[in-house]
């Protein structure tokens, strides 16, 4: 039986065209990119060369790319690197509500180092109000940092506004942009952002690699100390066949990004639409408006509860999709999804959404296929209930 | 022309059948090892497993394993987690003066963070002096780390009777085993070792992966916060691809550790031989009793300084060999290798160091083309001088 996955927001299969080039630079380019013969300067011009693809991808100059093991990576260097580095300019910080754990578990490291952090709220369809930020704002901030895509809802998160805000106030601006790199535009050159954390286990690349670019001139600690690879901030050998692959998803999906869209876009709808047709208690948790393509977070009304066993259920048929995140889901105690919480759910209604994420593999087949279940499971679940 | 590559302790290639693994687990194991699904936890089971397979390696609980992005990482964590969770109990760490960059400049870090560090000397063979260190313990002393084989030189550092010290005095003992795991004996059950660094790209492994193993009741912060992987201390989405294949890579290894260890020695011994007829200014850096089979550092008296163009020539000749380490050979200045300017090598001397690293796909031949290569580039060099 061909399972049907639709949990792309946790990680993707990887696009053949990009384990090729794994395979293959693993094969031909295993020198040490650090060494001074041919071995190694091969190495070290085919990272150059992956670098200035991915800066034509992102829209900067390969020198403000560096290359990380992942987006928990970036995300906690692009935090703690740039807090212990600008401490003497202030010590507050600015997140959203709904950040990814590795944001939130950074702050509250650099909490313990003498950092205060500023939570601001979401409204209820999970989007970051500008103007609370803006309030939020006192001399002491150092830095800004919200995400761009939110990986639970879907949600777009107004990153140009809020970026526009830091800079007239002087303060640095981050974005975690793990869950929309790839995906929707990202554009660092128009972006007022200092710091863009993105990764390839997402875009069907490796697992393992990601990046952080770092605009000139933004003053940030290295995480990892030692050898001075990466303009020596980011000390380690760099895994060159991960990086040419990570860079060739990249590149793929850039090159493919708009009709994927669209694509995807429509099979979310139907999702949606048949979601709504069928279930009578259903409610969409996100936003209509500014929602990423392929993100569609449901529950069912009084039936929260029962949105883990739902799951289950729906694995034995051969359907993977997710209740909340995926680094969450074996954590989240009694409280439930924090994102959830955050657009104001409680703490039942915080552990009973699914969400399902659909992505360059999917079809209508997978879409309807995922209904029937879902149909035939919810009249198991309630034989009562009439659908 | 086939190059001889004769770096491999810098990096080393990648073994075909852990290729093979690599690829295999990238297309049928994408999942996220987190989520709750059958991909997730076919992900999870998989990583298990690897973690197993590489406790059997190691001699130690799985769950005193715990997989990072490589051996820099590794050793950051050891060191700052370490230090950081143990500050209560003094602030004071001791290393020896021939660690790699990443334990100097994780220490560097740590000193800025109010830690005071002693950096023991070793003898002018390489080896650090366990009396000595043993005296620079204090009452403040919280942390030994003293690396198992150096990486320029294959020295093999007394690291059993510094961890009975340490542990006598109660202090933790850290080693960075980078440069032996694979190719020595390294057993964590009989190691008076709390924490032990590994990684995989210099065992035929692919790059990007490693491992720390802590030992149960060591207390370590985490240096990458986020979803709660590892249990609870190394978050970031696991690299299972990476994972399996490094530990397929570890077993390999392991099991055709004693067969290479004497073969690999009969080449270095002949390598040595060769140099020694050919060379009446020759002299090797490192100890003759202990080293590690494969690594041959020498100079040629009174020609250290040209030892890049050495180099370069070999590398003309289709030869990869290196000088000094390979992490360092785009960074050391002036000053040179600190490793030989730790044997008491002058700045001169420091900078013309060859160090030959011989690995599994190396064959007799391969040392003696680098024998006939470097005799012809010695004459080429000084045309009056007879060998």
């Amino acid at each position: 039986m061909r399972r049907i996955y639709l949990d792309n927001a946790a990680s993707t299969p990887v696009d053949p065209q990009v384990l090729e080039i794994l395979t293959r630079t693993s094969l031909e380019c295993y020198g040490n990119a650090s060494s001074m013969h041919s071995d190694g300067t091969r190495a070290k011009e085919l990272l150059e060369y992956a670098r200035s693809g991915l800066a034509s991808v992102v829209n900067c100059h390969p020198e403000e790319l560096y290359f990380t093991s992942g987006g928990t990576e970036a995300n906690n260097w692009a935090l703690k690197g740039f807090c212990l580095a600008n401490r003497s300019k202030g010590n507050h910080i600015i997140i959203s509500s709904i950040e990814h754990d590795c944001i939130l578990n950074s702050c509250r490291w650099l909490q313990k180092q003498g950092f205060i952090i500023t939570i601001v709220p979401v409204d209820g369809f999970g989007i970051t109000q500008p103007d609370i930020l803006e309030r939020a704002i006192s001399d002491k901030t150092i830095l800004v940092s919200v995400m761009h895509v939110n990986n639970e809802l879907g949600t777009i998160q107004p990153i140009a506004e809020i970026g526009r805000i830091a800079h007239e106030k002087k303060v640095a601006f981050h974005t975690d942009a793990c869950q929309s790199f790839g995906k929707i535009p990202l554009d660092a050159g128009e972006l007022a952002a200092d710091m863009i954390s993105i990764n390839a286990h997402k875009i069907y690349g490796p697992k393992g690699v990601g990046a952080l670019f770092i605009r000139k001139g933004t003053d940030i600690e290295p995480l990892l100390h030692g050898g001075g690879q990466e303009q020596g901030i980011r000390s380690t050998t760099e895994n060159i066949p991960g990086i040419t692959a990570f860079v060739k998803a990249a590149e793929v999906c850039h090159s493919v990004q708009f009709e994927e869209q669209v694509r995807i876009d429509h099979l979310s709808g139907k999702l949606r639409d048949n979601l709504f047709r069928r279930f009578e208690n259903v409610y969409f948790n996100g936003s209509p408006e500014h929602n990423i393509p392929g993100i569609v977070n449901f529950s069912f009304s009084g039936q929260e509860g029962q949105a883990i066993r739902l799951l289950l259920m729906l694995d034995e048929e051969g359907i993977s999709v997710s209740a909340g995140s995926a680094c969450s889901s074996n954590h989240e105690g009694s409280g439930g999804s924090h994102v959830l919480r955050a657009i104001g759910r409680d703490p039942v209604e915080s552990r009973g959404a699914v969400r399902v994420s659909i992505g360059r593999y999917n079809t209508e087949s997978d879409i309807e296929q995922f209904c029937d279940s879902l149909t035939r499971i919810m009249q198991k679940l309630n034989p009562i209930y009439s659908f």
